[in-house]
């Protein structure tokens, strides 16, 4: 395949979806993310990115603490709504049933079927926005999405967005299966 | 939804998958890497999180690049190949067709139709992990998977890995368009 040189800009595809609970200037806010991945198994550890000028920076700089939720697709709407306004600028807690578990600053999206609470551990200060690594304290699922008590993605059915173009997409079908396929290249 | 604690232990659904090419020990090398993220937008950068045994993060400690190569569907066995055996043990690179952009030792994948080359800006260093963050210096896509000049996701058909249960997953159908089905939500 030839290729061409398209620049600097890119995306990851496709990236995870989540919303972000904190508390910032006292109140709890809810924003949509899609910079965040798992940066450590033991202990678990997570980074979440957002821009500097966010609501959700100035509270978890604030609290130390914060939330990520992972929607399914049941929850779309709620999540672009998360990422439409500022937490400066209108109450999102009004429309997200919250819940709360050990932390005092990492409300929680009960509409999301898969939840935990995070304890900031350091912050990368980068040019334009902030990553937040923290410890994952707890972890809750929904009875619904769970097979023999382990997270079943299938029932989770999360989904994922793709930019440019700006859709959000649901998992399609078994490409094949990890630490599997790639057996048939496996030297002698 | 009623919500049980199920430890700490979690993952993100789903995550994006690539493959990092490094130069570690003089030799080119290829890993399967599903903890990355964009971190920045002005200028670009990307993080890109290896456990601390692996051959891959020796290599970027001994050059400061790496490659990032977003595969569609295609490549799912090479993916999984190469995140079935380590670069000390087996040379990866014999199922790779190479090519480099401007840096020594960012290798990339000629198969994958969307590669960038990336210089390490710095190093977080976690329990188990190291997290690498790095401007990216160029990305390179093929015309196949350009609409107007710009990545088509459709186009380029990428896939996700679900843990646990370890499926390779494509995209299905479009949930909805994002910064758009929220509004119905908005307040006024």
């Amino acid at each position: 395949m030839a290729k061409r040189n398209i620049g600097k800009s890119f995306h990851i595809y496709p990236m995870p979806v989540v919303i972000a609970g904190t508390v910032a200037d006292g109140r709890r806010n809810f924003m949509t993310v899609a910079w965040v991945t798992k940066l450590n198994s033991d202990p678990p550890m997570i980074g979440l990115c957002v821009a500097r000028k966010q609501h959700t920076a100035r509270g978890i700089q604030q609290t130390g603490e914060f939330s990520v939720n992972i929607p399914s697709v049941d929850q779309a709407t709620l999540v672009d709504y998360c990422g439409l306004v500022s937490g400066r600028d209108e109450d999102k807690a009004a429309h997200v049933e919250v819940f709360e578990g050990a932390l005092k600053s990492a409300p929680m999206v009960r509409q999301c079927p898969l939840t935990m609470e995070c304890r900031l551990s350091q912050t990368v200060e980068l040019p334009g926005s902030f990553l937040f690594i923290a410890d994952v304290v707890n972890v809750y699922a929904s009875e619904s999405i769970l097979t023999d008590d382990a997270v079943d993605a299938v029932k989770l059915r999360p989904f994922v967005l793709t930019m440019p173009g700006a859709s959000y997409r649901a998992l399609g079908e078994e490409v094949g299966r990890a630490w599997e396929i790639g057996k048939s290249l496996l030297q002698k």
